[in-house]
């Protein structure tokens, strides 16, 4: 249920609104656009919506029929841009770089990431401390230990971490240390830890599901966005295919699509996308020339020795080479 | 990492070992199968397994290097067997039935399932009170109250309760009034989710992903074996696939694949796995021939009026004439 | 195009719709139902349909809309009986069986292949001459002497024989020793071989796709109806999919979908269904559970050894076992 | 069966080779790389691979065990160009460009469409005259006549031809007009129509399959290549996924999958590839970039006329912007 508040609204319409709402068990959030302010409600039992509409101070109500409205471009025309602070931008001109391990493992490895980071002039880092694994044998992840470790040298260094967060439990102890939370794509559609991201004042990349369709992505959006979070980047990662040749089938296909369907940005990552590193060069110029507002990608100082999925990820050599790519494609943005 | 102790192993031998784990960080569980008694480990960090290996009271120790070992046949040859109480078994003969409503709505409908359930004999009943929906407006399930308002009623009939949960938080308020946890497809690698489920005493069904492939399903009932949980049963509920004239694509060869890999009881949602009401008896027919320990299914008293998902759920009578079918294929069996 | 006749259409008339159709560059023929007699016409070039329908002799006519309509039970509400000759009938009653190699090899093993048939009452005889191999150095078949060896043997001992054909120039040479002419999976959209065998007045049955759906089943199917051909049975064998534990997938859903949407028969395949000898029995049970018109399936006396596609073919005995079992499903037929 | 010839092999040392093979009945073509001469031999029977290694002559002879070889990059590293004549070449430096309309209408769209390419300086026009449909009732193309008059305007303003080829007995009556045969997605594994263009002297087109793998699209260039055709391109042109957003799901991965494997030309097909006309331009830019030789793609003088396809067709201002950006990625190539 959407709300659209007349602009003049007065507190004691505000109070009178919100004791209605209490009254069904709807749950609301302010949402602002360019063009108004509204409330959005979401709430476990059908009512009768006139009993709302029909308050003072409401220009407007109606319900959601589709899965998602506030992340289409129907909803806000202008692209959202999410700023990070200190001059990072998402969204707004050339694709922003994210770039790091697959794990944070120790120390020196964060170290010589940073270095070769501020070489190529990237401010975003990502890496795992919580690591979903399809066996519990894998390793998992260093935890919150490891995530202090990397904020206090990231922190130094002005640049910004994007990290996954794997369940609910885990957002508080993790709010002071990341800028970014990644929901992977095995937690695509975890309902409660979209709800629970959507209360963060802090910016969402989420990933689209191993065999997520492109609605179902707006629609994990749209529980964020609902909540009150506006910050989201949508992520495509690959899909599952039948084709074996590659460990995922990179959507270059979804990524026109959601450019056009959404206003959020549109972030690439080749690294899962076909996952063998010799290639992921060119899927990553593929995506920019496709559109993407951003490529999150694995490198690693020794990418042979790199945790677990070592053979997606870059070498800094290798990387560098594409950063030099990626520039000059920068007249495609004109 | 599996430890396999001596059958004589002491206490104080047992303590030592405890602490040489504590060092090493590893948390263990016991496991035990018709052969040994067993330690479970899973941890952070590498170590050299020979500082656990020589202890006394070790007979074996050895590295996981496969997703899974504990749920293979390899591991333990006999079918798991899980007993619910009062005569109810899954997994030893004939399939057990679970019918219900896809969400529990009312006393009322609760009552008529009930009634429904007697008649025809069956003891375990299905229904949700989390929902997890694509959509973030769509009604999300009547929560904790419908779960004791529907416990009141099933407890009074001697009837066990399967209903979905869908995060760590929900277990402990969901405990008393659950006789087995389900898990979803949308969460078959919420690993979270997965481990605590696994320090739970209550049996779990864990339904396969959407394109989770045989051999992650597996992967994600070691995360519930390795935790202690050893009473896990899986479910195919169709799988995604191109074909557009049917919901899902159920998966058939998955069934006797699973029965064959693990010793688990393998259930059928035939539902689910077609989406489509007037095919239901049939797949379910087709689930019983090809081996399975279990169907569940949704039955309500007004399918055209159950909440969301009514195109698949059959009504009472159509449940009736199934149940008559199936038993007469119990020569299957012999 | 469907023209429907008046039911006393005179000589004449019929003479002058012929000019008409001529003019046209319309190719028809005759389609008889229960209901009426047709003419259904292929053609090259849009026209005015009011040139035809304005004619004397003609009832009603049409543009066809839809994919298909000859092949879909809104045309012809009673199923459709194959009638093979000597007391051979698909499509009425029990499952019928079609059993034999992957590839005919030798007159030793067509011999051995008729004595199990004979054994266990079973009359319809399957195997290739003509192999679609994805590569071109495999074995690709005995060819036509190989065909008529097979014949022979056959002939004698009062067995039908289906075999695939692969392109229209075999058509002729095969159409004295063939009983049923198979359409293979790769060939599930060669439209013209479908086109060709429409004209052949044997039956004919087609495969669906590797990754076909159920309306491009249907479609195949209309193009080898409308070029007159009505004697056609539909073959689910699988489809490909994410899930590499098994060859192709079963789609069991098929099965029940097309035996509502089509009145033609319906054939299961298990051997390739299921990629995997172990298994066939219970995909063949399932599928007569499912509500299959037949079921072709590989059987060869030394499986090990068998041409190419071995570990999917059963042994005598194997197959004898499932026979018995498929004759206790009968009641599901009542 | 690959047999490699000595350098210096006498005609009757050739002569008995010869008489070998037709012996066991191996129909075996030369093929010349940059280092060696060869016999590639391919039969019915197994045999006794030593009574033709031994013969003078033979340096060396082996089996092919994996379902391609001759097209694979181990096999000949330099990359194979297919000269057109008159200047056209394919596979050596910028993409080639094959333009032109789903289906060949009339005389005045051929005209239109050449007058469009040579403003452009394009010189492989597409264009079907046998369309692959399937329904049987929708239009199946002009047919020869249509091919013989694109033929005449095409050869007046030196454009080169690509058409779809359905049938061997089609080949015949359009190789005086064929510049390159193309082999439709439905066509890929219909195996006796590659033999038979293998042994035609025009470059060939393969498309991949609708749920082709890479090696099997490569195993079907193999069929070509072993009959003595070596000019042979592949394309992607988009694979078949859950996905319902758009009509195909393009498969960038496996161009570059490609260019590693094989030493063919690869092109891609950004109209099927997404299969909507607002996105063909950044799929076209995205395959540039990942690597391919050629684009081939649907452009029309009035898109929303155009037959069937209509909708993944680009019109000229949308096709003349694209190639203007395509030039602007010539670095690439560097």
């Amino acid at each position: 249920m959407i709300i659209q508040l007349e602009p003049n609204i007065t507190d004691s319409q505000k109070d009178q609104l919100k004791e209605e709402l209490r009254k069904i068990q709807y749950k609301v959030n302010p949402v602002k656009t360019q063009f108004a302010n509204y409330l959005v409600g979401v709430g476990k039992r059908e009512f009768d919506i006139r009993s709302i509409g029909t308050l003072p101070g409401i220009r407007d109500i109606h319900r959601v029929s589709d899965a998602y409205k506030l992340v289409s471009k129907k909803w806000r025309v202008d692209n959202t841009v999410i700023d990070l602070g200190d001059g990072i931008r998402i969204g707004d001109g050339e694709p922003a770089m994210m770039v790091g391990p697959c794990s944070i493992e120790s120390e020196e490895q964060v170290a010589l990431t940073i270095e070769h980071m501020k070489k190529n002039n990237i401010r975003i880092m990502r890496g795992g401390v919580y690591k979903p694994r399809s066996s519990p044998y894998s390793f998992r992840g260093l935890g919150p230990d490891g995530l202090k470790m990397w904020y206090e040298q990231a922190k130094e260094a002005g640049i910004k971490i994007i990290t996954e967060v794997m369940m609910v439990d885990q957002i508080e102890g993790m709010y002071d240390y990341v800028d970014i939370f990644q929901v992977g794509a095995r937690n695509s559609q975890n309902f409660n830890l979209l709800d629970a991201l959507g209360e963060v004042d802090k910016p969402v990349l989420l990933k689209r599901g191993i065999s997520g369709t492109i609605d179902e992505l707006l629609a994990s959006a749209e529980y964020i966005f609902s909540n009150g979070n506006e910050r989201i980047m949508l992520c495509e990662r690959g899909i599952r295919s039948y084709e074996k040749a590659y460990r995922n089938t990179f959507d270059i296909n979804a990524l026109v699509m959601l450019k056009e369907k959404t206003h959020l940005p549109v972030i690439a990552d080749p690294s899962h996308g076909i996952g063998l590193r010799r290639f992921v060069d060119k899927i990553a110029l593929a995506s920019a020339v496709a559109g993407a507002d951003g490529i999150i990608m694995e490198v690693h100082h020794e990418p042979e020795k790199a945790f677990s999925d070592g053979q997606q990820t870059l070498s800094f050599d290798q990387a560098e080479r594409l950063y030099k790519q990626l520039k000059r494609l920068e007249w495609l943005r004109e």
